[in-house]
């Protein structure tokens, strides 16, 4: 790394959970799949703890990261052996792409540079024109190892319990379920061709609810291995995707140091750099401009793009009474562009051919939702609902494109409305997969909107929203360090937890049980160890009880 | 405070909150009931915000405050009034009140000593009493006022939206219908006779959802002046009441101190004092030593005591295949002392006669729940169900007493079995006020619980549970600290607020409003003054961007 400059802080931070060791299963085919796994007291007589692990080989102390190299790319493999990809000269990048940054504050460039790859003869190369054709992927039979995490175990010690709503959650996760699940496009596995790095997982309604954290450059900090730390931070904590929210200079350069260095999905609005290219002027904003964007991060490997496509000139007026307008950025980017030309929102007209350019790269697309409320006062409001039916009918179009396709959802939601906008994007949207932000339930706790957000989150997820986007608690305010980054993840694994207990996972609940246990025969560190973060629950322990004395009380 | 030894980093916490003015409205009889006020920058061009105010008079710079003298006692002639009280020598304070401490680590008596006030010829004295018969008592008189609140601009400004389940929220709060509320036990007042410094408020699922705050002495830190400033600290965040579970040492005497200093109704557990009295051993506890504390208690002014009556010796089998037995504290020492003596309950048997005393003080019972679950893996089983049926045949024997009840409940519990416990405690209990400790909707959190026990306080809440008992973020791990409790007040106004906003409460949602108008408009201050945590907001605010560039952006 003798070429980045580390700010005199700066650790990647690597290594297991106190208590816990990586471990991996071999699927029939010979994939490796990673787990965590804690190793309780022997006084417990009872076996390890195998628990879901997003935080890639940064946790493994056998695996050597080098942060220039990037991690190993299993998946080229499995990508290549379907015989249906080309490598091709990929397009430049231009100054443009990093904010025309000059060298004073260039960020260096990713070491090594690959071919990107695309369809062959317009083939549909996503996981959902697989899964309609009968074809179970490695990524499918990946995942379903991954989730199948303790269901043989809960369905030898566990009745079923739980109120599972619309969801269908089997006794067992065969590779052919997930098949299924992806080709009735409930589920979606947000798996870039070009992002060989990657370790595949799902989202839909009946696999674990996931969360997302948000990542992002800013004025203040820049540096890559900042960024990189950022991302290896939010996984380690439980992320099971990351959104890169970058915005400014080294834009390009700073995503592709993230992609090469990571085993989660990476999501991003690309909008965002778009709209750097025109100077940050929305109305400059063209097709052109948008377009060339797709291209550059579909070859870099981006999983999955918010596209604010839905929308309409028409949904603008409904937002005039409204306390709060429109609060996504993406949506005022968009309601500019639409009411200075006076035209139609270029991303709703050009949907075929973003879906044609998505399915060559397997790029997913998050519908997003630029009329989400900003306000307890105007959820469920007509602009919202409205721009929700047309997510529906683009939810059509890219299964049409065989791309796979979420959808995004609010934002600020008092609790009595929170079911209805599951029911309706359920039924709006043919059971794609949903994606929200909280909702906050109340507006009037900034400081506090982890976890004014996490009650409705844990809500939403429980009626059947398949991932949850954490909020921090600088929400509204500032810019998140990474103890916020710590405690938002953190937050939205409870969120999500709590929704897999509800709907009855049947193998939820045995974490749970395993940590009630060590609580109550007072195995003081197995229970820290088996808990959501092991380091905060022993320095709360140990700050006001004497050591020993209350341990084993 | 010349004779109270402060530690050197010691303040009592005083003043208004930014932004705010302390505001009292007088009553048709002239009692002066507090708001905080919270103006807003000339450019909104809005009236003032009027917010519930449980701060007491620390929060008013015209208040003279000195811990000492305690608070003035404007409650003592709504008492005297009445004329069916009498003055009379109390008990005489005992070495082992105070766990006979020895004069080296004794806290100071409080200076002043006033002869206790009891009902006359068995009279019952009990606001629940007063109901029965037709009485608006000041107290009812000034609870309307103080839940009003907001409802007359409610009206001209917000249609009703919510879902209440079974609470009937009128336009309007009347002394009248207070009075009926308290009457048909669905509200209580807790307010003993020897609470003079009492700022009168109800519990109830037709009135504002309430949250409770524990403090308490322990071994590391017992000075009077910090056991005051918890108090103050807790309500200042907005504690509605506050729970002293003191144990140990000087218990008595610290006890003084805080009743005479809070202007909210303090809430205790009488059989922590009387194990105390009988040096910690469950099995030497006595109906006499019992009776003697609930009496010293009385007259000290408690206003609700947590008794853990419901507990039966037939019960104690049904914990047996629990993940985590008996948790709750009153709950462990009553199994003991039945299991020691295989005898019933003596709470249970001598019923009747602590309602006899109770309602000659009017202190409230709040019927603990000493078999609340303690784990996902116990919640709703048949032992917390079988004491809930117990509490039911309680309540209606509190109330052949003119006693004023409230049933406490879980806990532990996931999300899909929450509304079950409401529906069975209305049933089984006749709609007395539910107060609920969480419930936790996960157990893999510790270090978090503030947050994991939020989910469920706002769902339960929502569903009608009156009051919230707080959870901080060291449950399960430590003692809180200031920031803890400051942290888990805060925590549980949310969920208390959000409740209200789900259930439709036709005032709450103006807090809401008001402060999203302001972060619209980028009025930065005033989102931060209608906020719950002004200073944090604030804080966060500036701690990473800088600041006047964004402040008006």
């Amino acid at each position: 790394m003798n070429h980045i400059t580390l700010p005199s802080d700066f650790a990647l931070t690597t290594g297991p959970f106190p208590g816990s060791r990586k471990h991996y299963l071999t699927t029939t085919s010979g994939l490796q799949v990673p787990f965590r796994e804690v190793t309780l007291d022997p006084s417990a007589r009872e076996e390890p703890v195998r628990l879901y692990d997003t935080s890639g080989p940064y946790s493994d102390p056998s695996a050597r990261i080098c942060i220039e190299e990037g991690l190993s790319r299993p998946r080229d493999a499995w990508v290549l052996a379907r015989g249906d990809v080309e490598a091709y000269d990929g397009r430049p990048v231009q100054p443009q792409d990093n904010g025309n940054v000059g060298p004073a504050h260039a960020v260096p460039e990713f070491p090594l540079q690959r071919r990107p790859l695309r369809a062959r003869d317009g083939k549909a190369v996503t996981q959902l024109a697989y899964a309609r054709a009968g074809i179970i992927t490695p990524e499918m039979e990946y995942v379903a190892v991954r989730e199948n995490l303790g269901l043989a175990k809960a369905r030898e010690t566990l009745s079923r319990d739980g109120v599972p709503f619309e969801a269908d959650i089997p006794d067992e996760i065969t590779p052919e379920w997930v098949r299924a699940e992806v080709a009735a496009g409930r589920a979606i596995i947000p798996a870039n061709i070009n992002h060989g790095e990657l370790e595949p997982m799902a989202i839909g309604r009946n696999f674990l609810v996931k969360i997302n954290a948000n990542i992002g450059n800013s004025a203040v900090t820049s540096g890559v291995a900042e960024e990189v730390e950022k991302m290896v931070w939010s996984i380690r904590w439980g992320a099971d995707t990351v959104m890169d929210l970058s915005t400014g200079r080294n834009i390009h350069h700073i995503r592709e140091w993230i992609m090469r260095n990571s085993p989660v999905p990476i999501g991003t609005v690309p909008l965002y750099q778009a709209l750097e290219k025109v100077d940050g002027i929305a109305e400059n904003l063209s097709w052109e401009v948008y377009r060339d964007t797709l291209i550059e991060q579909c070859e870099q490997g981006v999983d999955y793009f918010t596209i604010h496509a839905g929308l309409l000139l028409s949904h603008i007026p409904l937002t005039a009474n409204r306390v709060t307008g429109i609060v996504s950025r993406g949506g005022s980017i968009m309601a500019k562009w639409c009411l200075a030309h006076h035209r139609e929102n270029f991303l709703y007209t050009r949907f075929p051919e973003i879906c044609e350019i998505l399915r060559a790269y397997d790029v997913a697309v998050s519908l997003g939702d630029g009329l989400r409320p900003g306000s307890i006062a105007d959820a469920n409001d007509a602009a919202q609902f409205a721009e929700l039916e047309t997510l529906g009918e683009l939810t059509k179009i890219a299964w049409q494109h065989d791309v796979q396709v979420m959808i995004e959802g609010p934002g600020h939601v008092p609790m009595h409305k929170i079911k209805a906008n599951v029911a309706l994007q359920q039924k709006l949207c043919g059971d794609a997969p949903f994606y929200t932000l909280g909702p906050l339930v109340t507006d009037i706790a900034p400081g506090y909107d982890h976890i004014t957000s996490a009650i409705g989150a844990s809500m939403i997820g429980w009626f059947g929203t398949a991932m949850l986007c954490y909020v921090t608690p600088k929400e509204h305010l500032g810019l998140p360090d990474r103890e916020d980054v710590r405690q938002g993840v953190v937050t939205y694994k409870i969120a999500a937890h709590a929704a897999d207990l509800a709907k009855g996972h049947p193998a939820a609940r045995l974490r749970d049980d395993a940590l009630s246990r060590a609580r109550f025969s007072f195995r003081w560190h197995d229970q820290f160890n088996l808990s959501l973060d092991p380091e905060k629950a022993l320095e709360f322990h140990d700050e006001t009880l004497p050591k020993d004395a209350h341990k084993e009380a």
